[in-house]
């Protein structure tokens, strides 16, 4: 399709995979799963259906010439930077205003940098899925069939049918819910109405950028200013200059939860955001002890050793020897060692907390 | 007392302390407890008891440097170098023999370079105490008292009391066991009447030379041999030859379990041969959540963690995360990781077999 674009969000996180994940070694830059690291796998699982130079990647500065130098094959000015994060609203917005000028018909798919698929081919089916509705002017979301009563995701609901498309039941949404609280998500689990929001959206750019106006006046009317400065000698000055007005909101609070005509087309495609190094574990394949690695093979030794992660990056490898252990996660890095009990994983996010409350610039 | 000699076993040892044991940095040089290393603390817990120009070692060439580095007080002359280990029974001869060149009234105190004592003032009463009996004639054992059945160690039963010396009872010693099974050991400890072998002894040097000639007249011969070349320029040369031939017999089993006058001395001193990481444990100080550490302070971060041992030996100093952790130890050295279950410590031991079976020299 001539008008078919990819936005890719590159902007960095992923705390809780410390001591790995850095603030200059983002998620999307790990090989977590095989030896491609999570941004290549995200471009990469785009092609045949979308052609290279209609992939657009928005990032930050920081990051730029490490994502280029992992796709080299895509037009270096298909590279959106923002001059720091104000969080998705006005990243899109930058990036969706970048596409406009490009292609006034474009379809554009917003995509994240760091999330895992494993049936990609399921995965390039629903999008062209959402091709499909977002021509007929839906904004569209893929939803993820949840698997147990997560209070991690957004949830979004499940309306009136829109007919099969591809293979693909879609539906109207009728609703957005942020995270829920534990007795909700069972509610949401159990009605079988409810989809994980899997922050992926399919559209039309310039009904997106009509939601802007509608919804979102004074960020629209900032982007506008960056429209006419694109491709003139003050683009960066002015970028700069409205990017400090803008306010710090995400796409589904600035856009999507009260956008006219939302779809959703649930997929069950083997999806994780691999969040945590427990979510991680979930996604890689297991030795017949139930023993999981990811990147580089450790020099490893396990006794008595079951269900448990070991992730080595050292040069050179160093030996880890496991005795005894059970559902553990080990993180072996050149600076800082993190031993684990595997559930729980979420609490990484404290040390990291904690390392920037301290000031330890070194260890982030 | 001008007689007094103490002769300290430096061979080397303790597999199941990797990976911070290793082949060329055995037990005895490590700091495991406090800042001084296991060697320093052996000889320096004699003083004021024997002077330094009596306190004789005997080591592998290869341990040497480090010995007299460890302890430059010492006299270079008192380091007694074996040609290469052959076992306990041949190096006590061949210093004793040294010994007895150089004072034939010596008493001797044999003892190791590698075992935690608490209460070293009680340690050097017992050892005043012991030179009183070999001075009538006893080779004398310190006998630790037993705190749980250990299959692990010799034992050996009181007889008849010799009376108190010093405040401490004394009793001929009526036979050694090796280490028993797990119903013996039980028997042992509940009977009252056994004490751990300490591995200790104290003797006139005479008596024991002589129960060398009637025990084992082979290996009399050959220290004779190496007798009458100290001094002379064929010493080494002697040694050498002689070395070769000398039945490899720990002292335990050539000597003191048939010794005539053979005399125990139980003695509560908070002992421990820090045999691996959980006895190790056992004999450390440890923080409001049992956590515990030795050697250099690690750069350590405890979330829910308890009663687990961290022990850091890099350089520079790596960052230790811990989550969610109980009864666990990490060992963080330059090339080596160990994650362990505290109960399971003696598996370690396995570990250093397969590294050697699989020729690993690096990690030994």
């Amino acid at each position: 399709m001539d008008h078919w674009y990819a936005l890719i969000m590159a902007g960095g996180g992923g705390t809780r995979l410390w001591p790995l994940s850095r603030k200059d070694r983002p998620k999307q830059m790990l090989a977590l799963v095989g030896d491609r690291n999570m941004f290549q796998i995200a471009v990469e699982r785009l092609d045949p259906l979308i052609s290279r130079d209609h992939i657009f990647i928005v990032t930050g500065r920081e990051h730029l010439e490490s994502l280029r130098a992992s796709a080299p094959q895509l037009p270096q000015a298909n590279f959106i930077v923002e001059p720091y994060g104000q969080n998705t609203g006005p990243a899109v917005g930058l990036a969706a205003t970048h596409i406009q000028q490009r292609d006034p018909q474009s379809v554009v798919a917003v995509l994240t940098a760091d999330q895992y698929i494993a049936d990609t081919a399921k995965f390039r089916g629903a999008l062209a899925a959402s091709a499909d509705l977002a021509a007929r002017g839906y904004i569209v979301t893929l939803g993820i069939t949840p698997t147990f009563p997560s209070t991690g995701y957004g949830y979004v609901r499940r309306g009136e049918p829109l007919g099969e498309i591809g293979g693909f039941p879609t539906y109207r949404a009728s609703g957005f819910t942020e995270k829920p609280d534990a007795e909700r998500a069972l509610q949401f689990l159990t009605s079988g109405l409810y989809s994980w929001n899997s922050g992926m959206f399919i559209f039309r750019n310039e009904n997106l950028l009509s939601e802007y106006a509608r919804q979102q006046p004074a960020m629209h009317a900032l982007l506008k200013e960056i429209a006419s400065a694109i491709g003139h000698d003050d683009y960066q000055v002015t970028l700069n200059r409205v990017w400090s007005e803008m306010p710090r909101l995400s796409i589904d609070y600035a856009i999507m939860e009260h956008a006219e005509n939302m779809a959703v087309i649930p997929v069950d495609m083997g999806w994780s955001d691999i969040g945590s190094w427990a979510t991680l574990f979930e996604v890689l394949s297991r030795d017949e002890n139930g023993n999981a690695t990811c990147g580089p093979q450790p020099d490893c030794i396990h006794l008595d050793t079951r269900n448990t992660l070991v992730v080595s990056d050292t040069t050179p490898r160093r030996m880890i020897v496991t005795i005894g252990l059970d559902d553990m996660v080990i993180v072996d890095t050149a600076d800082a060692l993190l031993v684990c009990r595997r559930d729980h994983s979420e609490d990484v996010r404290k040390i990291v907390d904690r390392l920037k409350a301290s000031g330890d610039a070194a260890h982030l």
